[in-house]
This record gives structure tokens, sequence and C-alpha cells, in this order.
């Protein structure tokens, strides 16, 4: 089973994240469980702006598409700035936003997303507020994009309002993040399993055409 | 297979309700796939403000909880007001919020949530803009408390910026609305059935443990 | 100056409310600066599902927006249940939106909304995160809905991730919660102060003939 | 009157962009009422991810934050992604985040921040979904930051559900969106000249002493 994990902080490596903290947590569960985990930082690559696969010009998302397309678990993992997912994270949605219309990121057979029978899990930290946020507008992306949202497949570490430490500031030792952590990983090695031996049917062909009909 | 779909509508029945139209696309589809569907609208309930399950003095959440309980597949609709769900709708999240503090909402030998194994499907409507932010909203709260979303497990429908026709004044026979919503449908079965086989295990005991053993 | 506070907290009249506590600091600064405040909860009066100003049947609604109509400065207090505004707050915004679409909310000669020239406040608690989701929700709001909006007119308290104390638990110590408090309050008053002097002039009805020019 | 405009489109200069054309609406009104637009798209410029005036080794963000400093309004216009703001929006927020800890974009006497007495707009396109949730997600960052906010201050379009023409297909002939474009010009410009002739008083040194006694 191979788990990839985004990590989208602002500071490229090896600079200390306080979200890889929280998300080391999960993969050191999942590798217990037998995943194979690799983490990337997308602020370590040249992602150009756009909607498209590949932008060109020297454009390094294809790479990380690969690995993407690659792995059964995707876990987004980010910062919170303002309230709201990094701009790293947000390059990350607009760039597999080609899912929807891009027919080389289908099954050449069936028609469908890369991204069913993945299963997705999301990390976020923050010194004061706006993980829920962050895990809403998350968890609404990558279920629209293909991927699969087990219960309780998200952690998050926020202090209190205003000013204050950071993640890792204030000692890592938050019992109910830990927990989050764990359930996370548990229930994302659970689905990934389930699917791989029993991955959800296409019923494509049979839906267009029963719209077909009811529009008539 | 029970279905149980709460249309959060502003109006009591039997008004006519936008929501109540792209939820029996949903709702037709999943019958034809042999499940058996009850469709409440909460405003016909007198649903107590607060955060128990039962709130006293004639509450009746006591009896949507029950339902809820009971089902397989629970099928939120709700309407967008200012760009965000209805007064209804959130009434319904703080009343289920009751999951995360009350024991009697947890299994007696497991201590898990009464929601696992249990699949959310989404349902939104409104004459202009607000769709993302409704399924975000709830496709967060359903996960986090404890309920599985396939993917494209919700279906909408906006008109244009501005005041505009409503759903069913529009003539509900956009193709993109029936389409998520008979995906949605098709997804919802696949995974109810999935996890009625193949129930998700609890690890919640040896998680307890871990985590204690992590913060000495 | 009239200041209107609507408390939209969960609980009756006189339950202890952390919202109110918060907003407290806000309003003994505005009386300290000459003010009159009055502070409502919503939830004591029965407010019907609907957007329209008066929903009959018993409605109270039409007394909460006489007072809303004659005020200065309008604060909203929420909680934060599953990191969004209460269900009282919504309801609040969802009767507001009759503003939109009824003609005896505007101006006879202008046609201008009654919010027009009153400036709007924001207050936030929860006990661990969704502060700054329910504040952008409601600066949308009120400022699309007329009000203005000073800079630093929100204050909020959130205590860390996961259950833990309340604002007034947590000894309501919090400087930086109290210093947004205070902000808020001073500019809420400067702002009525100038716009009660120097009101916002109607440019409707040449916007509506220059936009049908420009239409053609 | 100074008015900077910042289209955080995807698309570098010199490609059509929507945003731009709805943005168009606004300014052509603002220099009709005798202010300088100048409009940037912060894609053209090299910003770096970070939270830092100034992040070094060839970061352009210092260049337009003179902008942005020298500037009586500020409109900041975006295109929705899968629902919300622009990574490049975001990039550009997460960049003004700097005036909550820098004391070098405070006032040297007073300690305000440099964006008090400037008005800020919004502007938003797409062509399905999500105008209100950047809408409220751009007011909160905003008027936090010391912007102030003017009632009507935003306009945005979005098409039906579903994809679809965006809005210089549609033949930007909408009335609705031109007519919010045109409020938002005339009210930023009557506050713009509000606060240049009555500037908002610094209370900083006397919050900061009150919160000092309120803590003892």
């Amino acid at each position: 089973m191979r788990v990839l994990v985004l990590n989208c902080t602002l500071k490229p490596s090896p600079a200390e994240s306080n979200t890889a903290a929280l998300l080391k947590i999960a993969t050191d569960e999942l590798e217990r469980l037998g995943a194979a985990c690799e983490q990337l930082r997308p602020v370590d690559y040249d992602l150009r702006p756009g909607t498209s696969s590949d932008m060109g010009d020297g454009d390094q998302w294809p790479e990380l598409l690969e690995r993407i397309q690659g792995c059964d678990i995707l876990i987004v993992g980010t910062p919170i700035w303002l309230g709201w997912i990094s701009s790293v994270c947000q390059r990350v949605l607009e760039r597999l936003d080609a899912i929807f219309h891009e027919e080389q990121l289908r099954d050449d057979e069936t028609g469908q997303y890369y991204s069913y029978n993945k299963v997705a899990g999301i990390v976020v930290t923050g010194n004061e507020d706006g993980a829920h946020a962050c895990q809403a507008r998350l968890a609404y992306a990558l279920t629209e994009m293909g991927f699969t949202l087990p219960p309780n497949s998200s952690a998050y570490w926020v202090g209190e309002a205003g000013p204050g430490p950071s993640y890792l500031e204030a000692g890592r030792d938050d019992a109910y993040s830990t927990r989050m952590a764990l359930t996370m990983a548990a229930n994302l090695h659970y689905f990934a399993e389930l699917l791989s031996k029993h991955p959800i049917p296409t019923r494509l062909k049979d839906i267009a055409e029963r719209v077909e009909r009811m529009s008539k």
C-alpha cells in the first residue's frame, strides 16, 4: 500500500514544519500497519499557475501528478494562513482540477477518474484558528475529485486565539491531535485495503444514458 | 437498505421545495436499486436549540435521532441562504453534535459512534451561489461525526448571479445536476453495501493506549 | 448613539453565555464613549423560518427588525458550533435577507436600504476553532446587506484544539481578545458618528440609468 | 485619489481575463469620478511563499507592497477555483499578513497599520459557484488587516451549475453584476474621500493601557 503525503507548507525543505510534525504521527502509524509512505513538499517544486496537467515550460506538476496517480492513499497537509489553506495547497487543488476536463486523466475503457478507489486524509495545523474551514474546503474538493473520505480521516492542531506557540513549540504532546492522527491512519488503511479488494463499479455509461432519456 | 433523507428547507410541508425536487432524482434511483427511502423535513419538527440529544420540554429531536440511528444512508439536503446552509440544517448539525460527548450515542462494547458504517450524501440547491461552501461545510461535519463519504456523493444546482429562477422554475432539466444525483445514488448504494458486509474495525482502545504511551 | 447587540447564543436568557461575556467588554466601552446599548438574545424570540419580514402567525421577528432599523450600530455575536455560526445566527441572517426583496425596507424617496449609514461589529466565541470562518461569513453578509464595516470591527476568542474550557471557564482574561473588543468599540463609535454627520449619498437612480444605457 | 487593482487571475498578462473585464466596469466608473486607477496582475510578479514583507532572493513582493501602501482604494479581484479564491490571491493575502507582525508596516508615531484610512473592494468571477465564499474570505481578511469595507463594496459574476460560459463568453451584459460594480465604485469613492478628510483616530496606546489595567 502506497501512501503519498503532500505537505503544503510555505517553507521549502529542509526547514522545520509544524504540519510535518503532525503528519509524522499518521505516517508512522501507517508504516506500522505495513504501508510505504512518501512525503513531499509541493513548495519545493515549480508548480505553474493554471488548471491543465502540464503548463509546459519547466512546469514540475507532472512529476507530482504521476506520484498521485500511483498512490493508494493521498494525505494533504496544510498550514493555516489568515484562516484558510495555504497558497501552495490551493495551487495543488487547482492543478488537480484538470481531472474534470482532461480525458487522459480518466480510464481508457470506463472513463472513470484515476482517483476512484483511492482514499484521502487531511492534516491541518495553525497557531490559532481556521482548521475546520481548511478541513471542510479539502474534504469537499477531494471527494468531488473522486477520492473516498473514510470517517474521521482528518487531524488538526490549533492554539488559542491570538499570537502564540506553534504545534512544535507547544510541545507536540496534544493527546487530542495525536488520537485524531492515529484514527485517521487506521481508517485510511482499512478503506484503502477494502477498495483494493472491492473496487467501485463504474456506472458512467449507464448514468449518461439515463440522463439523456430523462432530459427528453 | 434504509435511506433517510433530511430536507432542511425553510418551508414546512407540504409547500413545494426545490431541494426536494433534486433529492427525488437521487431517491428514485436508490429505490430502483432496491433501497427503502424515507424523507423528512426537520422544519416540521420542534427542534429545540442546544447540543444535547434531548433538550426536554417537547423537544422532537429524539424522533429524528432514532431514525438517523436506524438508517444505512443519510442524505442531507439544504437550500442556500446568503451563501450558506439553512438555519434548519445548522440546527440539525448542532443536535448531531451530541455524538461527541454523549456516551449513549456510542456502542456499549466498542465505544464507537453509531454513525460508523453509515454513508452520507449531500444535496444543495439555490438560485445563484453558495453550493460548494455548503457542500464543504456538510462534508466536513458528516465525516467528522463518523459518516463515510464516497466519491461524488453530493449533487447541487444553482442559477446565475443575481435574482433568477429557482431549480423548479428553471425546468429541472439540468443534465449536469441530474448526473450528479444519479452518481451520488450509485456510490452511496455501493458503499452502504460494502460497509454492511465489511464493517470498519474499531481500534479505539488500542489507539487510546497508544496515545497514553506516546504522551509519557 | 444607539447600539443593538444580538447575541445569537443557543441558550435562552438568563443562562450564562460566553459570547455575552466578550460582548460586554465592547458594550462597556461603547457606553463609556456615550452610546446607549441594548442587548437581546434572538433565541428568546419566536423567529419563524422564512425570508420575509413577517411570517405571520405569532412571528416575533418584526419586534427585532424594528430595533435593528432604529439602531446606529449593530453588533452580532455568535457562538461556534461545528466550526460555523449558530443556527440562531443563521436564522437572523435569513430574516434580514428580506432587505433584498421587500420595498418597505427601503427609503421611500431614494430606494436605499435602511441599513445604509449603520455600522456593524462581529463577536465570536468557541472552545476550539472556527472564529475566522464565522467572522468571514458575517462580514460578507453584513456589508452585502448595506452595513459598513470599519477596520478591526470584530473580536473573538477560541481555545486550543479539542475539548477544553470555554471563554468564561478560561478566566476571561485573554488580553488579545480584550484588545480586539476595545478596538472594535472605538472604530464602531467613530464610524457611526462619521456617517451620522456625512451620510452616504444614494446614487441608485443614476446607477440604474447607467446600467440600462450600458446594456443597450 | 489613487486606486490600485490587484487582479489575481492565474493567467499572466496579456492573456484575456474574465475578472479583468468585470473589474474594468468598476475602474471606468472610478476614473469617471476622478480617481487614477492602476491595475496589476500579481501572477506577473515573482511572489515568494512566506509571510514576511521581503523574502529576499529576487522576491518581487516589495514592489507590490509599495504600491499598496501608496493607494487610497485597494480592489482585489479573483477568479474562483474549486469554489475558493485563487492560489495567487491567497499568496497576496499571505504576504499582506506581515502587517500583523512587522513594525515597519506601522506608523512611526501612532503604531497604526498603514492600511488604516484605506478602503477595499472585492471582485469575483467564476463559471458556476463560489463567489460568496470568496467575498466572505476577502471581506474578513481585508477588514482584519485594517481596511474599511463600505456597504456593497463587492461585485461578482457566476454562471449556472456545471461547466458553462465564462463572464466574457456569456457576453458581459449581466445587468446585475454591472450594477454591483458601479455601486461598489460609488461607495469606495465616497468612503475614500471621507476618510481622507476625517482620518480614523488612533487609540492604540489608550487601549493597550486599558487592557493592562483590566488584566490586573
